[in-house]
């Protein structure tokens, strides 16, 4: 059995978390194939250390990390440091670690869309860390295909042959 | 017994690093589960390998680093690197540190405002700290409500059912 | 027999890993001096520890890695990011990995000219990566030429005697 | 007897090199508990690795390095990624390395002034080096008070009670 | 005998190079006290691993790596991202090596200046590899006097008595 961990924080203004692990929960062959774990730290600062603990101690295979950067310039600045961090993490264990950010600005200050965001943006991403465990060769079957989380699917473009 | 450090600077204009130590010692289990200690660096760009060296050489389970980044441009350029410096001590030594920054523009130029925003913020992480080495799950139970630190919770959205 | 590895992403909305199979498939020693192994993540992000892993559990002697990002800030900040852990991912492996960027706000909004590119870049790249690996010496023969992937040669500068 | 590691570059207007070894000379206890070891790089972006190799090959107990960013705006970007290098040489070494720049922005095109901060900035940060291997209490009794090393110190804020 | 390196790229438009090796391949004591390797990467960010290389394989003892950013704003993070990789190459080798980049911007669109640059930035850099090798303490007798490659010396600051 295979551990995918999902780690949040205190500062998100949704439960993204929950979302991950609603989505993953719901695969028949959960209990069997995999298995989740979930931690929280108080802010994404500490979302890549606290993975790769989950990688290192926990033996997770995958972790899907989760953050909500508020809409002032410092927020962005912290966010991409802890972006540095967790892309630092998965060269440090050789594993995947999805990032999943949902800035506050995306929304426009639409507290119901940065909900949805949220909703879309983890969901697909559960679904992503999942294939990338059990179904690589699904993931090469959309390459180049401007899929999206959080949003609609880009799409390919239309080559004039 | 787990040590917690703390590591401030001569350069901050309030003593953060007593702020986190008055609130940790307040905590009744303070010199039975927990113990503390204390470092103080020049300025912040030495709060990382401070850090580090309390976890490598003195046992800290977890730091809690404090800085005060001037209002200028290089100020915060500065602050930048610090903060990814933390970031890589907590991958190199598999320990959560806690980077609590406050910058004087924060407080527009009203000093009373930066010191309560001080007290505020480093009061907070360091119970935060002390959740995460003793409480873990109670962080989770508080995943995604828009918790803050140096100001009011902002609160989790009411997402619409 | 050595092995080139070829990771692009399902965000991108050209099939930039096929161009590079395509392109090195032509080669007539494929299949005997060297082959490809191909893998496909989310998004750009995941390239490094990727090819990383191509190069430590696969063997891959040089990886090609694929990216588009799109026109938002945010955009090209991921893409920092993520190219800053290539960089990284090279020195953990003492090897060279080629990333090929093709950033959607090169082409104005013209899709065919962001196809265009995407098949100059993405070809020409490919056979860098071969010449790295079989022929280093016609590389230093190209020194200082001004050459360009994704648009014409700037050429060198005619040095006045 | 421990060593100071001195770093300085021929890129500087100023020899900031000098003014460190002056500082510690004078102190009475030079050659008997510590000793002075110096070098001279190029430009600021070798500082971090020469830090490093007196570090580890000469047995230094912490360095001082010492750099002047021209003022245009590539000056200050490469001192961004010298900075960021002397933050990962601290950490590789677990020793303290004290970055001291001078921008020559800093002086408004005044050489004097330029000067004159590098004397007091140079000088502070020796005693600082000094202090940190020898009184570290030192340090954690000026801590929060807005000590500054270039400038007057800012002082620490008088909180209301 | 000590190796030095030489890396440059086919994305110039001179050949940085062969300015490097013509000046050294000039001192009476080539291929006596040292020899010149050099290697050619298609642009810049495949510098810093091939110095590595160089320093890990081959044995050099110090790596002149030379690249010419193109003028847009997506070249020079480009060359920020190659400049950062270059920097923990050395910390990686526990080796020099001299990042020698010459920005098509600095001439102005004027080749016969960029040339010029060119020349003058990639000799004396060559020189100063040498003497970092073979005479460290001439270095030190020209700290802060302001000597700079690809322009005239700034000179030291005349500092009143």
């Amino acid at each position: 059995m295979k551990w995918i961990g999902v780690v949040d924080t205190m500062f998100a203004r949704v439960d993204m978390g929950a979302i991950v692990i609603e989505t993953l929960a719901a695969k028949p062959d959960r209990g069997r194939t995999f298995d989740l774990v979930r931690r929280t730290v108080p802010g994404f600062k500490n979302l890549a250390v606290e993975a790769q603990h989950l990688i290192q101690s926990h033996g997770c295979a995958i972790v899907v990390v989760l953050g909500m950067p508020g809409p002032e310039a410092i927020d962005e600045l912290c966010a991409h440091e802890a972006c540095l961090g967790i892309m630092a993490a998965q060269l440090a264990t050789a594993t995947h670690i999805l990032d999943v950010f949902v800035h506050e600005a995306e929304a426009g200050g639409d507290d119901q869309r940065l909900a949805a965001i949220c909703r879309d943006r983890c969901a697909k991403h559960a679904l992503n860390a999942y294939d990338m465990l059990f179904a690589p060769e699904s993931l090469t079957a959309r390459a180049g295909q401007g899929i999206r989380q959080g949003a609609e699917d880009a799409g390919a473009i239309d080559v004039a042959a």
